[in-house]
């Protein structure tokens, strides 16, 4: 087989076969294929599409570059959770231990903050003490006593895809459906679990702007999970507004908490609520997704969640300390309120912006090697469809010393518009694929 | 400017600035564009296609990336000639000395066999002594004096062409027009003509398989032409059979030594004829196509062209003997026939096949870097529409000792089709771009 013949084919719009997508991955893995060539099959890749059996085949061939995790030491259906990536996005912080606490074990590889989006890590490690890379010991009896852990992506899990990533960040072959989908899904398929819910993240903070967009994607997901053997569901959920108030990695932390306590802003508890439950059914555990999501509702007010969330903070370093004094929390040398400029209802706060804000202000990182300040970040006083008076703070900038507040500020007014309508409600859970 | 926004413009169908070209010409020239970001580029032009103003952008920024050749040494309207290649393609070789003798100045550049296709530094080549590469007093004391020469490309004009053309070659992105027109355009913008005449092969033994191909290449040609001031005509002429009976170097010589007297076969003069026939009037001597034509017939009759090839020889180091005596080219130590397997009228004699067989006998070479042997080729007895019986010689097999004669003999099987209908006649010339 000879690479150039695959990229005529594709080039020509036909669908690749198994095995020349398998010669392909095996080619950049072992450096046989040369980027040039690489790059060109993107392109071709992006402006052609793939067929959804060829995106399967592309997904298997990815995974199956790399390590599979085995967690069949853990009892019963293991259920992963990923989202493509928010502004304020702190859901799996407070759905791991929600769902290990209601019977559902899950281990939760997560990624870093970079541009506007938050990272899991990042958020997790404001935590003093707190590690994501446990030995394989360590992580293993963290597992099997707490039924959860939270864990670093490690570049034995389908390497290949950070190969072909850094490629189609240069040539212009991101953003590409069925390229996001089996980038995505060949990590999880290697990460041990049995069952998948995606929570696929709509508007101007995410990745995908529109419904139009989002929902193949949503699906197409879904499908590599049924094709794969793991059973995936996905929910959309908006992403037009940061979720919740608090957007930086020890503010989302205190917010964490509170909604830990079962006293979490609507819009986070709501999602989180809504992915536990599915995950909880996945599991095999409730069978009806109202019981699931009533039962994820009680182990939040009953502090069983929380108490899941103290003991995994615990065994993985941290100090648990700020489950009850999140005072213990790194906290910003420099707070400046942004106030509102004319009286009227918050009818936009683009995530995108406020993410930007953040990620100047210190949380987020421009490029992959930055460091952050786990401090750093906004809060919203105010939120969408909240009446203001002029005058009033609408947010809170989280600085250190040097920190570039100015031009935190100069994006903040750009992200947010009042003005005389209150806005329709949006639900937070906008549509649903399985 | 960076290259992956430029790679994003193509990929979504806009169409690149005079500005954009330039940059990635620089960068591909300069190496601070890396290969992999060319390679996604020219897949997105080959899939998205450029307008005719970017082909012409494109065209020059490639034509400034190297030297320009200064022909206005010599006297009057200098008229270059391209062909794009076919098999038993030895009209230059004729050409060029019946235009010389006829008054306009002609300095041919050509390129070596690859392929099925033959080249005519190859051809030249095999004449003992005849040497392609002189130096530039040698050159232009030759041009004076004859007003033509034949000479090798060279490096220095469009560089950046090899570079890209070496990328498209093994990233599938050969066989687009504007890539193939603005390699070929660029290149001849610098050979310091101030006209061109093309010759567009259509057919089996050409990049260009039918006429569909093949016009809007030729069209394309004549307008990036008329757009940097070179004054562009082009022909479409058959290249569904060999041109010609002789296919192979020194082969070839032979039949263009007995065109240069005006004995060659009808199909070589015919269409050397109608190219000689436009030079002659874009070099402004014979303002009519028809009496330009017959002027270039006289110079073949009268032995003006034959004495003009003779001097040239002789200038470029060769043996001028072989004008008169082509018994002192290299001739194969092997000749074997081709039979016809029954009796009937040749329909077909597919030019790629008997391209390929002459490659296979050492004629031409598979990869650049391998050595062709002058004396090796095919030579057909009977061509297209001939009536042969069972056992007739169709072909004779040129080759050295150790040549790999079955396969080329399995190859002109293929190539030859013999059936009961005289085909209809094909015209030599099929079309005409202005």
């Amino acid at each position: 087989m000879r690479a150039v013949d695959v990229i005529v084919r594709k080039r020509d719009g036909q669908a690749l076969t198994p095995a020349e997508l398998a010669f392909i991955v095996d080619g950049v893995i072992g450096g046989t294929i040369p980027d040039y060539q690489v790059s060109a099959l993107l392109m071709a890749m992006f402006l052609r599409g793939l067929t959804p059996a060829e995106t399967v085949s592309l997904t298997e061939a990815m995974a199956a570059s790399g390590r599979r995790i085995d967690l069949s030491f853990l009892p019963g259906t293991k259920v992963g959770k990923h989202s493509t990536g928010g502004v304020g996005d702190k859901t799996s912080i407070i759905v791991v231990p929600a769902v290990a606490a209601c019977g559902v074990a899950v281990m939760k590889s997560s990624g870093r903050a970079l541009g506007h989006t938050g990272g899991t890590l990042d958020k997790l490690e404001s935590i003093p003490g707190f590690r994501t890379s446990l030995d394989a010991a360590t992580l293993g009896a963290v597992l099997r006593d707490l039924h959860c852990a939270f864990v670093g992506q490690t570049a034995d899990i389908a390497p290949v895809d950070k190969k072909l990533y850094a490629l189609r960040d240069v040539t212009g072959t991101v953003e590409s459906l069925p390229l996001i989908a089996s980038s995505i899904m060949s990590k999880k398929i290697c990460e041990g679990s049995d069952a998948l819910v995606l929570d696929v993240k709509v508007g101007s903070g995410a990745f995908m702007k529109t419904m139009d967009e989002a929902r193949p994607l949503a699906r197409t997901m879904v499908s590599i999970g049924r094709h794969v053997g793991l059973r995936t569901e996905a929910l959309l959920t908006d992403m037009d507004a940061p979720l919740g108030r608090a957007v930086g990695n020890a503010l989302e932390i205190r917010e964490c908490i509170e909604t830990l306590k079962g006293e979490g802003p609507g819009d986070v508890e709501a999602i989180c609520v809504a992915l536990a439950a599915r995950m909880l059914r996945l599991g095999g555990v409730v069978p009806s997704l109202d019981d699931a999501a009533a039962r994820v509702r009680r182990a939040l007010t009953s502090g069983a969640a929380l108490e899941r969330f103290r003991a995994l903070v615990e065994r993985q370093g941290g100090d648990p300390g700020v489950v009850d004094d999140p005072g213990r929390l790194p906290r910003a040398s420099r707070v400046e309120v942004v106030t509102a400029e004319r009286a009227g209802f918050v009818q936009e706060l683009r995530a995108d912006l406020v993410g930007h804000a953040s990620m100047i202000l210190g949380a987020g990182r421009e490029r992959a090697d930055a460091a952050v300040d786990p401090a750093a970040g906004v809060f919203l006083r105010a939120a969408r469809g909240d009446r203001v008076e002029a005058g009033d703070a609408i947010a809170e900038l989280h600085a250190s010393e040097g920190g570039r507040i100015d031009r935190a500020r100069r994006l903040m007014a750009s992200a947010l518009v009042v003005g005389d309508q209150r806005p329709a409600a949006r639900e937070p859970v906008l549509a649903v694929e399985t």
